[in-house]
């Protein structure tokens, strides 16, 4: 452990004991704790900072309003030949995705792909915890979830739904698998937190006011702001951002029936749940396909280390800046942080350690 | 049909006649040839003008540069369950990807979802054409395409993406279905066409110079310039618009075996097809999933028209522009059509009859 005026630098495994404690403590047996832990863990080792123990407080504060069984009955509702449905019984998601993925990579060994949608579930980490699990087996992989409300469509100012990520896995041979993790908004809400943090403004196009005005604040979200789907404005396909959000909705939401749109239960535990919900819980979509039902796997492989050392080479604006190629970043992230420990914040230290004092748990901090 | 200054309307059925002539003219059996038509002439009734009869000229042109084999052996080369991956024999991407659709189809119906990867094949036309297939079932319907390179990756001036189109098509129960039907780029090729025929400037993020500076004259892009990818810059999100069209390109053209990235066939038999190419042709990838392996479907279908319903009222920033759901402009736009007939521009109806007249073809222009 090694601290500064403003982290504390924890290894992977003693960040990940402590997680799992919690998550023990708030009722989870032993094997979810372990694979809510590891969701959150490898968020951090990958850099997405926002998705990782910074929310862990946050799901316990689910727990504790009785909005998350932590014993939950997972079951399998429905399915034909490739394609399911699984309710979470309010379980973590970050127990219920993995749960059905591991499903929808069964089914893809037997018919090629695998495709599950989720409902009764909760906020689910990274999206690519779960595709990621297919590259195991050279599958694709593929998840998205519904979140909280805070995208308006285009041409409203009404918060109607989450910012809605899409995630595809899909392996190479000599390369980092490439991985396209992306909220549906213009952006993620994790940044405009991180620019109100520090008093920052933020570029025009990420949020409007409560009335629908351009503004720089972040503040403007919590004072009934929305964030904007990615395209910003009509000009630059806003409504193609709006429609990505709107699958990711549909697919995840009113597939399984879960809820979906403004009926979205809030991730924060002090934002009421509406009544009268169309659904249960929120809603993922995850989904497999077997690379070697389209050509022999090692040639796909080599094909796609050609793409990616074709798309590495592309002449740059600048030439200190290469072209980047999905996941790689995060793939030499999560090395590094394997290597020298995780960085965590002052703020989210405290909070760990106050959740630990109060469950009466050992910690690292 | 009736005439002004700038257009003539045709009926959908005249225009159909006349669209399967060209196409039997250059070689097509019956078959082909009709649901050739038929790809382009929906497109016309949706309003998507670029992608309809305006094209025909262009598809021509390859078929006379020898790109296009106009009698292809279209062949499943090999499959896994619900997956499988069709070779088009160079053949028009109107038929052939018609006939990887219906595969995907029969998979579901099998399978309960069905993806197939093509390769070897050339410009499909519009995506939604080959989505909304499934409805007819009931299923889901997806499509996708790699195309001639146009996009700059994010930190990129070279063109490597084209601005490969996703669209999903999803059944609704009273209203008419969702349909998100996007280029990946911030704006479609289509709407520069348009603005430089018009000499008018188009926004700042919708193209770069050849230099990777930014412009607002459409121009520029013959120039050797770029389109951007959706986001426009990367405060906006364009690495999302750039893995989306990468996505595209892996799903479509790696896949498959097709080409991908700058090797993709230029549209315009005037460009050369560059030497030691990866692959075969373009690439589509295209797929099917029953809804009633979710849920009952009626269920799902009765969600579906309470999801719309709660979108198109959602506030407005503005009264006078309710919020849309994506396919619902072209669903209008299509039965106004069959009533009215289709306006064609001079422009168009003047190459068209130039075609007639090469091929020695009645024509209702």
């Amino acid at each position: 452990m090694t601290t500064s005026a403003n982290y504390t630098t924890i290894t992977a495994d003693d960040l990940t004991q402590f997680t799992v404690s919690i998550f023990k403590a708030i009722g989870c047996n032993e094997a979810d704790a372990k694979l809510a832990a590891d969701v959150l863990i490898k968020a951090d080792m990958r850099g997405i900072d926002s998705h990782g123990v910074a929310r862990l407080v946050g799901y316990v504060r689910l727990y504790e309003n009785q909005r998350i069984n932590t014993q939950p009955n997972i079951k399998l509702v429905r399915e034909k030949g490739s394609v399911f449905t699984i309710d979470g019984d309010s379980g973590l998601g970050l127990v219920v995705a993995p749960k059905a993925m591991q499903i929808a990579i069964e089914k893809t060994g037997l018919h090629g792909a695998g495709f599950g949608a989720v409902r009764n579930s909760n906020h689910f980490g990274i999206a690519a915890y779960h595709a990621m699990m297919a590259l195991e087996k050279n599958y694709i992989g593929m998840a998205m979830t519904n979140a909280s409300p805070l995208v308006a469509p285009t041409y409203s100012k009404e918060r109607m739904l989450g910012t809605n990520p899409i995630c595809y896995a899909i392996p190479a041979k000599s390369y980092p698998p490439f991985i396209l993790d992306m909220a549906t908004s213009a952006a993620a809400n994790g940044k405009l937190e991180i620019a109100e943090r520090q008093n920052k403004p933020v570029p025009e196009g990420w949020l409007e006011t409560k009335n629908g005005a351009p503004t720089n604040d972040p503040k403007d979200l919590k004072d009934g702001g929305h964030l904007l789907p990615l395209g910003s404005d009509k000009d630059h396909g806003s409504h193609k951002g709006y429609g990505l959000g709107a699958l990711v909705d549909i697919l995840s939401g009113v597939l399984p029936g879960a809820n979906f749109g403004p009926w979205v239960p809030p991730f924060v535990a002090f934002l009421p749940v509406l009544d009268n919900l169309p659904g249960k819980g929120l809603g993922h979509f995850v989904g497999a396909m077997d690379v070697s039902g389209f050509d022999e796997t090692d040639v796909f492989l080599e094909r796609m280390d050609l793409w990616i050392e074709r798309f590495k080479s592309a002449t740059p604006v600048n030439e200190n800046q290469k072209v980047l190629v999905h996941g790689e970043p995060e793939y030499w992230m999560a090395i590094s942080r394997q290597l020298k420990g995780i960085p965590l914040i002052d703020k989210v230290c405290a909070d760990l350690t106050q959740l630990a004092e109060k469950y009466k748990l050992d910690h690292p901090f």
